[in-house]
């Protein structure tokens, strides 16, 4: 037992790149971040990354650093510690970002998918403590997600396991960039709810998502039907997580989560109707608990568990 | 290393009692079968499974049995042996099957629900055999199922995983007995081909799946419309499970497989218009390889595959 160990979570989102210290007890120690700079490029980023880690590891000199797990949005090669694919990330596709980083700290440093680590966060220290096995869903601009198995991060043949939100839910449903029709982020995400929005043609001519929601929220029932309509595509789609992975937790993050009384109704209908093993067995729907720390809780907790994982292979 | 080490396999499937001795390479040693006496209670089956095993041992007298495994139609409670719940399996609820027959033997004894003993076994010696994470869709009167992952059965919850058949693949489609609407196994199973069959109006009044498939392989363009809705139901389904898991090889079983040739076209063409993961990916859909024989060999791994965990487990 090293009381005094902690590890440090890097958050490689859209809009800032956060940095956290957390102890093994998943007490947050410190935080720091700053705007993002993606578009310098993937040598800037990782200087960023780097002087913020120095910082916090200057702050924490009386204490041992495990690891830096790094929560990145795209498809990564875990093995390799590159980006192989991302919308997000201009030009770090065969960057090295792992290595360079690695280089420059001389500490073990593991990526993972942001959804995945936001998963992994959630189980370790957010909503899912009590259980083994999870899924994340989260809802934004796109539908994104993790899998959590006995623990751990289930990455599939190349990482990309957890496209939940390209899960089909309507067959002939509204056509997805992926070449799709039906796609659940194109039936539930916020850029949906926005889009059903427009479709309603209230006064304002490009409502957002959260306009619709507090159009909804004072009571107008053409308002109420987009999260209507939302709900019954989650549903479907938790519906068939449930039949396929019985585990006893599916859990709901992002920015839509506030409008949860207006959407959850016709999920959990939908739900109900579509799962027999829903109501049999006690499963739970629940809204994710940490937020966008999710995904700082669950990049600081890769090194720590790689550890015990090591510990344990090697008795 | 013991080269004369094997292992015992019983599948307690509708029709027969089947129960092989097969080594520890895979090699089938012996194999005995017996009709189904289901219906006579769980005393007289587990009578029947005990006979047969000693029947085996007897044979194999200068091997050492490492266990027995047992493939079950229902869902079972894999900590306390017993079967929760099954359609096919009256009496059974509650009824201490795995007890029962250790008592009478002496020795470990594993249950798993027969569609994922079938999975693990595709995994073990069968099509699976070169990758570690599998998904096997079982046709039949209805469709289940079985997922591994890291070589190892997922269970979920309460050992429910799997249940591929009860996917929503259509919101609004065939009625399910479960209650849902446009479950996979109502446009997709074989009695789905009878069904969709029946409402061609074929010259014969109550028409098969056997009889459908045999009218499209002679070139009949209606019964041939058949097998194409089968495929587009199983490519929305399988498009989700790919989406989802990101698993290199998905495997498709049972009766309706000679059909392969009627439902395929349509199959794959939905899946890479719904998975943009499948065509990235190198991702497999292929035919199962051990056909019925498949639960008999994940049935005979489990007591193996225990072993092996606790040997790794304890150093």
């Amino acid at each position: 037992m090293r009381m005094s160990a902690y590890s440090i979570g890097v958050d490689l989102g859209g809009t800032n790149l956060r940095v956290a210290a957390i102890n093994r007890e998943g007490h947050l120690l410190h935080r720091v971040s700053e705007p993002a700079t993606f578009h310098s490029g993937p040598e800037k980023v990782v200087r960023d990354i780097v002087d913020l880690i120095k910082n916090l590891r200057a702050r924490l000199s009386n204490r041992e650093l495990t690891g830096v797990g790094i929560g990145v949005p795209g498809f990564i090669d875990i093995e390799a510690g590159f980006v192989l694919g991302s919308a997000n990330l201009p030009g770090f596709e065969a960057f090295p970002v792992r290595d360079e980083i690695q280089r420059h700290l001389g500490i073990p440093i593991i990526l993972e998918n942001d959804a995945n680590a936001a998963a992994l966060g959630e189980s370790w220290m957010g909503a899912g403590k009590d259980v083994k096995d999870l899924v994340l869903m989260t809802l934004g601009t796109g539908i994104g997600g993790g899998i959590i198995v006995d623990g751990k991060v289930l990455h599939g043949f190349l990482g990309m396991a957890g496209e939940l939100g390209h899960m089909t839910v309507y067959p002939d449903g509204n056509p997805c960039g992926c070449g799709n029709w039906g796609c659940l982020e194109k039936h539930a995400s916020a850029t949906a709810i926005a889009a059903m929005g427009r479709m309603m043609h209230f006064q304002k001519e490009n409502v957002t998502a959260a306009e619709v929601y507090e159009l909804a929220s004072a009571g107008n029932e053409r308002a109420k039907l987009v999260f209507e309509s939302m709900g019954r595509a989650l549903g479907i789609a938790l519906a068939n997580l449930i039949n396929l992975f019985n585990f006893p937790l599916y859990l709901v993050s992002g920015g839509p989560l506030p409008a949860w009384d207006l959407f959850a109704p016709t999920m959990f209908s939908e739900i109900r109707r579509r799962s027999f093993t829903f109501g049999r067995t006690g499963t739970r729907i629940e809204k994710a608990a940490l937020g966008a720390d999710a995904g700082l809780f669950g990049a600081a907790y890769l090194p720590v568990q790689h550890e015990r994982s090591f510990a344990e292979a090697t008795g």
